[in-house]
């Protein structure tokens, strides 16, 4: 048993010491992180408001104890140890994931690490404010110092490389920039026209069947309905009400958080399921590799593939509400007269006119990705100003969605990322959704009978294929390597792309 | 501000620099400790069951980095360069602290700390089913390694002190035994003979008004409704439900758990406000030293105090009774015919007849603290044989309170506490009930018409009181000087035994 669990971790006799005594750090470090992990929970979801010092204070300090712990000389004397020695398959990914994450830290100051942070405080509540009073010049000098020291940071990190590129790897460690922009690319000139032609289009989906009042606790009774229904394990996991709906955790206690707004239903719906698809991921990581790279996760656009296929590709379908519709309408008798074609085009309708990013649906949802994206790469790379931001913005809006922001507070200021200097992050979100169509595509083909499983409430197989291809490997592919394993073909936009493309030109008569 | 926040924790330009450097280095051991804190409420109170092996391991995890912190060279050349340092008597009293808890975390491997852990894991479940099935035999082995473990410990500590002293001390490191021995044996003089004279009375006290069904839910507002007429700061703190109600927090967020039975409304009224009591107290600690032995409370004594002191003194007075039963009443209908003496009478009757400490009365509990007391200093001073454990509690119980228990699930197996090995830890529940005593005594001396405002559901002055008193002094002086300051005497029983005389000579005509 003990020389089983230690093959199975990679370590063991036949591992160089050096692997055992780092792959030990590596634990601490992790296993103090997943700690983080339940403080920050705690945050977002009981704490009362007035133990925010002690709460900053408690993850501040653990974050400066994982710091050094990962930037200690031991770690980089381990590594270079390890660089040459004889590693199996598995234990080179542990490596090669540890170095990575040494090598940012070790090369970033731990002062420039504390001023970023710090001007993310400040430009949080100018952020606040600018959006408040729809005035984009109080939050201008905070973005102007967060773009600063970003490029300062990738600077640090690697003074030869587009500084854009470096900062999209702090959430994309291993996917290439080249690669990502590419499929972004793709999705504008596909979906720009896309949109345009939904406008001018005369089909009219059954919009109202679910407008009305649906009271909280009932929404979410369904919410819990909604995930016993998915399987989620509560024996592993909770379901919350947050202000904004996340997961926390790992394989052996995930948690989900949804939000409710009495207006709509299908909101928290979708919200949930989305939670419970990243939570799936998590619960699905290999136990006995906890707190170590293969047992984590990929990184943001895989995890974000995991919410988006459970959110789009299941919750989104008719075969979805086949099984589903009843549970609602038992929940809601108002609405017994609908249909599973109703709910189907309720739930996929698009908002043409929307200009707020977390509102929109499933295709116009890039756009919105993509504006982001574009302005903050031009913004870091210095092909932009500042202070050009807010026209741009409300240019591209016009360009590419074909509406025009009125405001800033609904133009550049909506969104909060950017008072946290959390530039790269965006193209993840769009890249997710990518991937959860190309990984569906291939479930959808070798799993027999799929839809019809879906429709009867039966998600075992999905479950299967997702843990054997996906969650069960952890970290130790590299983001390609990942996809085409589980798919045969390198990540691209064309399953997505094929996917929205009959899904939408079937909806709307294109 | 700076200057001024400089001064208040002893730190600042007049400050040696190995103060400052001391103070950093308990800032963050505290802040680490406190976030295991928040990781141990979630356990008990939202962490799904399969959470358990990630949890022990944040938790272990971050036990070990504490005491290497503790233990590191460094803090000892701090401490030894303080030795001798001009030290205001602020400063003198966080040296003399952190030395205390540095000296006995560096006397004893870390082995045998781990032994002891895991033992405690072994003897939990050997404790479960020796209760379970009434085999003292089962459970034997392991209570006989934890009494070979600590004296092990003591030994490492002091070879040459009574090792029940050492022990007790990692509970109460700055009370000395031979007070608290002879409070305990003062106790066992004055109660014997009360309890057995209320055995003897032939008073019927009131004690059928609040028998009857009572609803969780309603209990669960009804507590609610507790805190708020005891002004409880929701803005920094929760009520939750656990199986044990225990406190968990800090100055910023301190909450509470209680727990319900249907039957017996009063035992969630009295759990609600001793829990509520601990909580004051962290609430009530200054938040500029949050993290260092100014800002953290006094031992488990003091602490009981508290708790003791809100349950006993205020929530079983007729005072109380007074503001409290309307709301009682209006939660409970079916008890609107009760008078504020028949509560008084049920909340406070002596349970003569009962074996099992956590029912137990004001009364009768400190005797079940003692037995166990007896035995177990016996047992570590290796005055009594594990073997002899079961027939001596059985002697002591007839001895002491007139009952013998006929199994040893109903005797010396009923308490967790010595399946972790935790000797020395009975006392203090006892001795905080005595302080509490000696509190409340000082505290309506010098608050004019305290049982009025009480009845007037006004607590303002009890909390400055104890505010002022006790909370915000920290650790700053040791126990028996804390008391003094408040009470004007040493720490002893005689407020406790007036305490007691009186009320129970009133209600069974002794």
């Amino acid at each position: 048993m003990a020389t089983e669990a230690a093959a199975d971790d990679g370590s063991g006799s036949d591992a160089p010491d050096a692997y055992d005594a780092l792959l030990d750090r590596v634990r601490r470090w992790n296993t103090l992180g997943s700690a983080a992990g339940v403080l920050g929970w705690d945050q977002q979801v009981m704490m009362p408001e007035g133990g925010t010092p002690a709460r900053s204070k408690q993850l501040s300090t653990i974050s400066s104890i994982r710091h050094d712990m990962l930037t200690d000389e031991e770690t980089g004397a381990l590594l270079d140890e390890l660089a040459d020695a004889d590693l199996t398959d598995e234990q080179a990914a542990v490596v090669r994931e540890v170095r990575r994450d040494y090598e940012r830290a070790d090369a970033v100051p731990v002062d420039l690490v504390e001023e970023i942070s710090e001007t993310g405080s400040e430009a949080l509540q100018a952020w606040e404010e600018a959006k408040a009073e729809d005035e984009f010049e109080t939050f201008a000098p905070y973005l102007e110092k967060h773009v600063e020291l970003k490029r300062e940071y990738a600077e640090h990190v690697d003074p030869d490389r587009d500084p854009y590129e470096v900062l999209f790897e702090d959430y994309e460690p291993c996917l290439s920039m080249e690669r990502a922009e590419s499929i972004l690319e793709e999705l504008r000139e596909a979906l720009v026209p896309m949109i345009d032609a939904i406008r001018e289009s005369d089909r009219e989906l059954a919009v109202d069947t679910f407008e009305g009042e649906f009271p909280e606790s009932d929404q979410e009774a369904l919410a819990h309905e909604t995930l016993e229904l998915l399987d989620y394990d509560f024996d592993r996991g909770r379901l919350d009400v947050s202000s904004h709906p996340f997961t926390s955790g790992n394989q052996f206690d995930c948690r989900v958080t949804t939000r409710f707004d009495e207006s709509d239903p299908l909101g928290a719906i979708g919200s949930t399921i989305h939670e419970y698809g990243h939570a799936q991921y998590n619960l699905g990581l290999p136990q006995e590799h906890w707190a170590t790279p293969l047992g984590e996760s990929r990184d943001l656009s895989v995890h974000e593939s995991q919410s988006r296929l459970w959110e789009n590709h299941v919750g989104r379908s008719r075969a979805f509400w086949e099984t589903f519709l009843p549970a609602f309408q038992e929940q809601f008798p108002d609405t017994a007269e609908a249909s599973v074609e109703d709910a189907y085009e309720a739930f996929n309708q698009v908002y043409e006119d929307n200009l707020i990013r977390v509102e929109a649906d499933e295709l116009t949802y890039h756009l919105h990705i993509i504006v982001r994206f574009e302005i903050e790469r031009d913004l870091v790379r210095g092909d932009l100003d500042v202070a050009d931001v807010p026209e741009t913005w409300k240019d591209k809006y016009e360009e590419y969605l074909g509406i025009r922001p009125e405001t800033d507070s609904e133009g550049c200021l909506q969104d909060i990322h950017w008072s946290h200097g959390n530039f790269g992050y965006f193209p993840t979100y769009s890249l997710g959704s990518v991937m959860a169509a190309q990984l569906f595509a291939a479930a959808e083909s070798e799993i027999e009978g799929l839809a019809e499983s879906i429709a009867a409430g039966e998600f075992g197989d999905l479950h299967d294929w997702l843990g054997e291809n996906v969650h069960r490997h952890g970290s130790r592919y590299e983001t390609n390597e990942l996809v085409k394993r589980a798919t045969g073909d390198d990540f691209s936009a064309d399953a997505f792309l094929a996917y929205v493309e009959e899904k939408y030109g079937e909806l709307y008569d294109l």
